[in-house]
């Protein structure tokens, strides 16, 4: 394509409409563009989202939700849904053949690491997930869904890509008639031909609106209309439009396993039904057990008809029949069956990942028109979501002027190296998991089961999502090359005297390029235990977290007193990056966690700038934290959990999406002021 | 009133329009209205509940929620809404001068006492909490809040209230006009004068389909329809119609304490504006303070305006500067304003119970229409919830044919009792709160702070709702005398033969009388943890929980078989209350605890009759717990927590309202047979 005004698209004859303009266009209302379109609702940020489908899905599909994932959804306020209807995986039981060849339970392992976070996996078809996320957004914005909207051309102006206040994206959507926006469900998925009857008794009652507003927009026919773009996100699948416009490439290999997916109600005295199960059969390929929401089970099913040597087989002859004759010969002597399925497909494994994550860093791609692996260990969806997680916060930060756009580059540079991470980590896992069980230490063609159960224990704490660990950047002060340490995208700091390193030896367990974790802390104003990633809303803040430490010590408060009047002072980057007459917590929000005793500091003691005052609703009441027991949820013990000296403490900078950027003594305010100075924008 | 087809009614010119028939109808759909509907909507009534208001309330008027009613809300789905949104109560401060007379903090306490349940208090409007009930009514049932529609004629024919399937009851309703509904609440608030743009700021936005029903009402005018009752409840308020039709006094007196209401966002240097404070000052009245949700706090306040000797003071006259400028007196040094106000309002306080809470077990009034009294305790509306949670799962299991009519006489006894006791409570403690302290121990007519503070601890038992432990009755199979332990209404087993009591010995802290306490055990199916209020769900079934004890014994487990046989065996009572063709745990679930250890047992050890078959879903997997640690939650300790012997176990009768009906040994089958015998209708 040219570099000035290249029109990146398939001809059309017919004439654009009515041409409007919007910050964001968001193409695909999966997880991933949900996700997006909910950032930007948070955000206050004027954004469209369209899906060619007529309406959102309700059944099959992802359905594993990491701990990470959960912790996100609880940062805007709903994953409290989630873990209510889900169903939470505990443990994981290993299957395979004795001596003898007989199966047999193996092994029992937590499905999830304990401590690891105060969510655990769990699973909920992606219906319900889409249901909460369209229901927030309608809570929190005026953005809603535009269905049966499809792209059709794009047009992209190079030479604007730098010019702040720019359009430089041009998109051609058509307006879809009834009978062209539907059934896209039941087509994509291979020979899905679940009954209407199962189809409509699997609907929730709160998704009822919606197919009542489909309907009312039968008779609705065809038309087109211009929309102009500062930024657009193509979360359109792994057949994404939009990527192929850019003629990005998704590169890897198509394996040449083959599995089924059941999703039924199971009717069987296999006793491990309810529990997550990988059983390898000693010749008749393997299972994978996944208990779900409302009775369900679903069965990931090796199928045996795989053709040896890279041979492409033809999956659309496969029916739930044949999966369920095969799930019965690998769970021999068990048995299986069922007179409830909700749904069903089968596929095989591709392990791609996207060449380019943006053009220009105005349009990105993200989710699966940048990744695809095998759908195993309930990843997919997570790592779709937490893509636009990554980035849409960015797009808010330039769009609402907080930031340079030069923190952009940092979405491909922390996310493409995950998918890398991911396809690396599917490949190896897939191996393991389709391989044979080796029949003793000489059988050189059989999978070690002790093997297995090591990747799988290892896989786990990657599964969680919790181990993301973002390289240096000018938004992560941590040593070392970000090349290196990212995709290879080089976003290193260029101003050598902003260019800081946060003191990872003043907190332990609080990792540069991780998210902050969670522990209990009571709130000094009325005693109430929150984990700590609850008040970490996402809203788009920068948050300085001040470990206070003992201010029952003269000398601690003096130092405390002191950061005070420093952020306090009118010339502070506090200051400057807050445009004027607005709140002095609407760009950066202070926090402050004390090491107590609660009872022998009253709030008024504390620092004004640490509880700022507001004419209409006087003291702010919720930022001053203190580490101490509760009455009823136990002690948190923050400070030794994250490895904070509970004298002394220190001082910490998020991103809005929980990420640590930097850690510091409390005296340390010129660097504080580097670190945002080097991607800020002043505006006081 | 005469004994047959008499006319309880004012007399009206209209003539009623058409006639239908209906289970129960239900006056008054504030919350002891919704609690009724919420029952009848789970339990499959046919029931209709009217309110003559236009709208549901938006703000104002009650907001403690007792750790008992979040249990209850759980138990039918939506606690975990009113704990997100509302404001937790976590500890209590307690101010009184010093002895140079300065106001000073003498006191912390914890709100709820630690362990008591699963719940601590928390405090949210009403407002909301009719919300969730209305929401739940919509997910579960074709129930609908019938709005506008006010109860004008009421026709009771008493030679029918025994038989069953009779209607004794006819009520003429008017369908009231637009303007004739509007607008209740402001008028029924002294001066409650909060402007428009205030009332519309505090919707939520799950309101507003609500506010547009009422809307598309407008333009209907008044009409009138006669419905023919099975039952009735009146929950029609303090004023309510349905009582004074019956004729029934409320008994009791007026007090002269006048208190101020202020609902505000506070701006002030008072330290614990943010904790729930009892303030007494030297002479200048008292304050209690109730931090709410979304930043408000709650202020009731002693107006110094008071009479003496009983004389009625016009509380019209009072303003909310009135009651500003006696809460700054009362809280001086420290001052108060503020520049929002949500509510505001001015009451006396009136201690009153119902002289009777049934006309012959088919009108029954429950709620503030048989109860009145301070609401500083927070007690009111979890009360009045109780009242209908108390009495619909008993209207519901009679008419679905699972119990006899004898059942309904518990509800005065229980209930009616419970309300003497909370009259009671609230006078001591009004008595206690209203009063100047004492300035030393010789000063007789002041308040001594120390008795102060004893009694507020005490009455937080109380206040928690747990504390509820009904009496000996044909449902609770406890000693004693049904007379003295209710409010002296008969409700003893007539039958010597069925008469059983249960064996308290063998659980300590599962009390005959009282409701279940929770503590968490593990799923054996799948290891998750569950609190176990968590699977006593609200639907109309009795339950019996099988404590198994240790089966890896086998002495236990052919006692714990023995009795699986007694329970499959087709005579018995298990079979004979449950109607033919229908599940076998339709009419009373059996629930298995059994004390482990958890993995060295298979599901499919436990007998059939524990973990029931059915064709479409295969085995129950909801049904079998276990004591045992967990992997993320600790460990629950249930056995010892409960009280039970961990090797022998015990068998426990619950209500479907968890309220413990019997204990016994396992072996005790024919005890369980004579106890549900004793009221239970044989179906097959």
């Amino acid at each position: 394509m040219s570099a000035s005004r290249s029109n990146i698209t398939v001809p059309t004859s017919a004439a654009p409409g009515k041409t409007s303009e919007v910050d964001v266009l968001i193409v695909g209302a999966g997880p991933a563009g949900l996700m997006a379109a909910t950032w930007f609702a948070r955000c206050g940020i004027k954004a469209r989202i369209v899906d060619k489908r007529g309406t959102k899905i309700y059944n099959g599909q992802a359905d594993g939700l990491q701990c990470r994932t959960l912790e996100i959804f609880d940062s805007f306020g709903f994953a409290d849904r989630a873990w209510k209807e889900s169903n939470h995986m505990i443990e994981i039981c290993l299957w395979n053949p004795n001596s003898e060849g007989v199966l047999r339970r193996s092994d029992r392992i937590p499905d999830t690491i304990p401590g690891l976070s105060r969510f655990q996996q769990v699973v909920l078809h992606q219906g319900r997930i889409e249901r909460f996320f369209l229901d927030s957004l309608k809570e929190h914005s005026d953005i809603r869904i535009e269905r049966g909207v499809m792209p059709e051309k794009l047009t992209f102006n190079e030479e604007d890509a730098e010019k702040e206040d720019a359009y430089p994206i041009e998109v051609v959507l058509q307006h879809l008639s009834d009978e062209e926006m539907n059934p896209e469900q039941s087509k994509s998925t291979a020979g899905a031909a679940v009954s209407d009857g199962l189809f409509r008794s699997n609907l929730a009652p709160d998704d009822t609106e919606e197919l009542l507003q489909q309907a009312a927009a039968k008779g609705r026919t065809s038309s087109r209309e211009t929309v102009r773009a500062k930024y657009m996100i193509g979360c359109d699948g792994a057949h994404s439009w939009t990527r192929k416009q850019l003629g990005f490439a998704l590169e890897g290999e198509q394996t040449d396993y083959i599995w089924g997916v059941l999703d039924i109600i199971p009717i069987t005295d296999f006793p491990d039904i309810r529990v997550r199960c990988a059983i390898h059969s000693a010749n008749s390929g393997s299972i994978m057990v996944i208990p779900r929401e409302n009775k369900l089970v679903r069965l990931y099913i090796q199928m045996t008809t795989t053709e040896k040597g890279g041979a492409t087989v033809n999956r659309s002859n496969i029916t739930p029949d044949m999966i369920l004759k095969a799930a019965n010969k690998t769970l021999a002597p068990y048995t299986l069956s069922y007179e409830y399925c909700d749904w069903w497909t089968a596929y095989q494994i591709g392990q791609r990942v996207g060449s380019n994550f943006s053009k220009n860093e105005r349009i990105f791609l993200a989710g699966d028109a940048v990744h695809t692996h095998s759908p195993k260990a309930g990843q997919g969806m997570n790592v779709s979501m937490q893509d636009t997680y990554n980035l849409c916060w960015k797009i808010s930060n330039v769009l609402n002027g907080v930031a340079e756009r030069s923190i952009l580059k940092t979405y491909q540079s922390e996310r493409r190296r995950i998918a890398q991470d991911l396809i690396a980590f599917d490949h190896r896992f897939s191996r393991l998991f389709s391989g044979r069980p080796a029949k003793d230490v000489m059988d050189e063609t059989g999978i070690s089961m002790e093997e297995f159960k090591n990747a799988f224990e290892k896989g786990n704490l990657f599964a969680s999502g919790v181990a993301v660990d973002y390289g240096s950047s000018l938004i992560v002060a941590k040593p070392g090359s970000s090349a290196e340490q990212g995709d290879g995208t080089d976003v290193e700091q260029k101003s050598d005297k902003l260019r800081v390193i946060g003191k990872q030896e003043l907190a332990s367990n609080i990792k540069l390029g991780m998210r902050m974790p969670s522990f209990k802390v009571l709130n000094q104003s009325d005693a109430r235990p929150w984990h700590f990633q609850e008040v970490l809303r996402s809203n788009g803040k920068w948050r300085i977290v001040i470990f206070a430490g003992d201010l029952s010590k003269k000398e601690q408060m003096d130092r405390y007193k002191k950061l005070g009047e420093a952020l306090a002072a009118p010339t502070s980057f506090l200051h400057r990056f807050t445009p004027a007459g607005k709140p002095i917590d609407s760009v950066i929000e202070i926090l402050t966690i004390h090491s107590g005793p609660r009872t022998e500091i009253e709030l008024h003691d504390f620092p004004e700038i640490f509880r700022p005052w507001s004419k209409r609703e006087g003291w702010d009441y919720w930022k001053i934290y203190v580490d101490a027991p509760s009455y009823h949820e136990g002690f948190g013990e923050a400070y030794k959990n994250y490895g904070v000296d509970a004298a002394k403490g220190c001082a910490v900078i998020l991103r809005p999406d929980q990420y640590v950027s930097w850690l510091g003594n409390l005296e340390d305010v010129q660097e504080m002021d580097h670190f945002f100075s080097g991607f800020m924008k002043v505006r006081n």
